[in-house]
């Protein structure tokens, strides 16, 4: 087995980004990171482009950080990442050296209320993972370093076993799929014969067109704005597409699913009147997800909520282990997220393929970089 | 057991109020209805006026009815009523004759989707109850007669027993208790030991604040805008109260809860900032229930349900039975609504006890019509 | 249309097999019964024989009936079955005439307190269909007339569509397909990456493996006595197949599942030793569901549970709208009944096919009665 | 402040009991152990006796211990106690010095599936706390050192507020209505109006009694073999009391219930045919909670749970913060322990306390171990 020792014979330094000022990113050495308990070090293979990393790349975290807003300190973003375990810390045998594992954002403290209740990702010690007021919550590359490097430090409960069949750029996107997942998860979990409607054909959108339709959600259907999104939406599973520019989102589902509104309602596009058609287009009793975040409050008329009963969950992240869910099924082949990865760039190119996400260069939906050759 | 028949002795007509045209209520004399399969006969002894009573007055029901608006059809609103079972439909043997019940509105279906899945409130064939669209759906007071009369017919499943230690006037309460039980049941089922702040001190939420506490809450926290429905919060069982015109309800609420924010928040007082204000006090992971119809549409900032997985819960009526439960409560003298009632009116004066309700002349809260003498 | 109407001119009469004494079937002319308020006929196309058919033949219904058990009241057994909507009752018109559906076993009488709670298949009015007792209840098969017959009258909850692609055989084992799908609802809901094991290859069981497959569950681990059995639950997607004579089925499920045990075990088999070995082979605060019959009351060891945190749910029926859940599943592909129908016979060999099915001669194990050609 | 310090010297060594062989008890010195990150060093006020602490002395812990069976390793059994916190490990900031403390058994690794789910009672690396096998796991008395001593070391996650109205031996049994309230959550969280039988009146059954009828459950039944523990579950709230060595508790259910069954059943006793009882007296539908450990298989008929759609729960510990939700009902004054403790002893005398609770001498129930004056 020298073989595999050399492979993943550690260096003392990496290549890793780091923030500057805000929007600004520096090439730069680190040091490798040491696992510690209930932690491994992960080579990281390959990382995709977050519309959330662009936002902690202009002004820090969405969530308030114990020791302030992350510019000028040495932090690395990223946090859809995938690679592989090369090293354990103490006490750690959940993981094997070699095994390709993908990467969920939170590991939760372990002892406030919420992650007492199994609710990690809502974990109130956020970003107490400093110094004294280390209470051992991490999420990568939000408050703790993360992906645009070639190493990074994981706690065992944010890793899920990328299965042999999924390639590496693809598996940067099994945290996409578990966002989407924990969102039918909350909505309605044996979601099989009923109506799922997603607004908005981002990445997470179109993931969430994906499992919805992989567990038998009936009918699925998609409404965004621009129609190649819709194309690859049909390519994902999707029943029906809207062109919200061209036909009435709200009318139109009410008229597919028979007149009350339909089961269920993924939000993902953040759009001004979302919640408003959100609560319009679902049926009385019906519920609601929010995956998106909406650029700037907006008018809403939250008396359809009470007056139909309506339920409407925001979620985090990626609780209740939905990406080692999503993981598997993509590891069946029941899920591919390949349509929505558009672009590839190399470890020195992050600024670029920040870039080509941010402006949606040659329809980029997925920018992967991809650090190490499959 | 002749006694018993003759006290029940069954007129063909009776006194009612009857909808003319929008706000408009005349006295009248109408048949007395007939009880069909799975309902009763209620003789009506009491019945509170209840903010959405004004609402159908002026605008018809707040749901789509088949059938069109309910003016100058000879429509009987009011919902919060109690009485006594005096004729039993075919084959209903769930109550006898005599018994004391209090009402609650909704008498799903048993045919729809909402209906097979235990959300009889949130029936898909409201307002159906008319000629060839009869599917059996009733809304005592919205759709169907209600208890501004002498007399209504109930569906069984609308009934709640009322215990003997409850006057009439106080049980026409129970469904208000109803719906706080039911939105304390959405939220959090067995909220011992978990905060619960209400927001807005009308009838539901004084009565959340007496479930809330009734059930182990703790604390209790009320705000309002007005001191004396913050004392009557206090007798009914807040631990603090707030006046949101003299302190910062959300910074303070955040303080004496400890820094995350409160468990849950019964949001009651349908003001424009009251969606945001729960979203900010509430902490991570947190629940919000929306049990108060805002006026207008207000700007909101979803974002924050996202950020921090709050979920919302829009609650309709008096679900799960939480009638039922409530009147279990009263009965064992753990909640007590008579704080609330204000004012009694006898039943030749429904219009001066709606005056009273809609303008809240001196100080009313809830305004009973008491029909017959206890 | 006439022809549509021509094509569905309904007899005054019907060929039906109703039961005599105990284990006695006689082969009749009945009226063709008419649908009533919420009801439909269906003309039945094709029936399949389940388990239970055959209690209730030799036994009677497993729950009690008012007015006593069946036999020599002219009773039409027989719940599986599939067909066309030929009439429609008063003010139905979720469904329409020509439409087929599959039909699943209770309508439950939506009054009491179980089907207030959404828990229509655990009714507390179960057998109270007769007379002054008539609480709307219905138990196709079981307390109402069932399937063995040319007609039956079916309430609109119990009809799910059958998808174009299902031929008519193929549709009497949705419901089928429901028990295992509700059994997964019950235990998880959104199994996708979890560990089921299903023990016994019964027609439930085989479904069971059919549906968690489908849904994303893995591995899904099948055992039972035969091969041939064990055969079938590969095609049907198991992952692992154990024939409980050759192996010790706790001890590899233990293994292959990595130590703790499964996450659910799915408990098709009736075996005495059934929830023993469930509860052995269940890891740590998992879950069993139970959907088969013990035959017999055997030795168990419940301190299992009380230890490990074990959830033992009994299902009665197909609750949740799993039917209409399975239909969905069938229509999209994703699960195929079509291994477990071993056997076809016409309706004047009911008793044949019954004695098939009950001596499972010839390796039968779903054996279906085809009343009309496709 | 230095008289606080100085009240909380901690000394180098203290007295506790030690396991020597089985059902040996040796009363020694030990070094007094130092807190580690969330962590806190307990001094014990008072101690109870409980009958799993019994079964530790005799046979071990019931759930396999990573490094073998507790005899002769200077192990300090005891799990039900109280105390102050005295001393902090480093980062701990959600307690403070000086504050007094119940514990609950459980702190969960954190990193296993289970915990990750909420369900830290049920972790799978329940045991694991020893050398390179540590992944954090701890169940006071039963794998870590317990009450049974001068001072304990305690994970904050195992920690409930005392409040100031209830004294030391009062608060030993917080934990034991821990239990009893972590299975109303699981039995149906909201209990309020719903009938509740519980049979055994040990101290959880007992406490099960108080806290449902604290909850608003109505009627609360309790069944026994004892006069005795009838006489005190009715002072603890028991509408109705059944002494099954005189009447038929299941008939008696039934009929007081009105029939159909109650709707939950707290199974306390472990008797042998308790729980074909608990499935024969609960309703179709209904929910049983097995919260006591059966000294030996017995037969049971699990059909009877298929047959009426029975789930029943095993509970282990006090799962979903339940102790805390349980502290805060004993502080508002809604559940009174004090019933069912019977005898006090001084540390000295912990084998004496032992050989009361195990020969319930003189009636006992609680056996409380005093260490320090109030």
């Amino acid at each position: 087995m020298s073989e595999l020792v050399e492979e993943f014979a550690i260096p003392q330094t990496m290549k890793a980004w780091v923030l500057g000022d805000p929007d600004e990113l520096l090439f730069t050495e680190k040091p490798v990171p040491v696992p510690g308990a209930a932690e491994v070090l992960v080579r990281i293979d390959a990382v995709a482009v977050c519309a959330t990393d662009l936002e902690v790349i202009s002004h820090g975290p969405p969530a308030l950080i114990e020791g302030g807003l992350p510019f000028n300190k040495n932090f690395t973003p990223g946090h859809e990442y995938m690679g592989t375990v090369v090293q354990l810390g103490p006490n750690v045998d959940e993981f094997g050296v070699g095994e390709r594992i993908a990467v969920e954002i939170h590991a939760g403290c372990g002892r406030c209320k919420r992650c007492r209740e199994g609710m990690y990702t809502s974990c109130h010690n956020y970003g107490m993972n400093y110094g004294e007021h280390d209470k051992g919550h991490r999420a990568n590359g939000y408050t703790t370093d993360g992906g645009f490097a070639e190493y990074a430090v994981n706690n065992v409960n944010t890793l899920a076993r990328v299965p042999d069949s999924v390639g590496d750029a693809e598996a940067t996107l099994i945290v996409t799929a578990g966002t989407a997942t924990y969102g039918l998860d909350v909505l309605g979990g044996l979601v099989a014969g009923q109506s799922v409607v997603v607004t908005g054909g981002g990445p997470i959108g179109l993931m969430a067109v994906n499992v919805a339709k992989a567990l038998g959600a009936a009918p699925v259907i998609l409404s965004d704005i621009e129609d190649n999104r819709l194309e690859i939406g049909r390519e994902l599973g999707a029943d029906i597409t809207l062109n919200a520019r061209k036909v009435d989102v709200v009318k139109t589902v009410r008229e597919v699913t028979g007149g009350p509104g339909c089961d269920y309602v993924m939000e993902c596009s953040g759009a001004p009147n979302a919640l408003n058609e959100a609560a319009a287009m679902v049926s009385r009793g019906g519920r609601i997800c929010l995956a998106a975040f909406a650029a700037q409050p907006a008018t809403f008329d939250a008396a359809r909520l009470v007056m139909d009963n309506i339920y409407m969950f925001g979620i985090r992240g990626e609780g209740k282990s939905a990406v080692r869910r999503a993981a598997a099924l993509l590891g069946q082949g029941r899920i591919n997220p390949k349509p929505i990865h558009t672009h590839t760039f190399p470890l020195g190119e992050v600024p670029t393929a920040i870039r080509y996400a941010r402006e949606k260069i040659d329809g980029a939906i997925k920018v992967v970089v991809q650090i190490r050759e499959d």
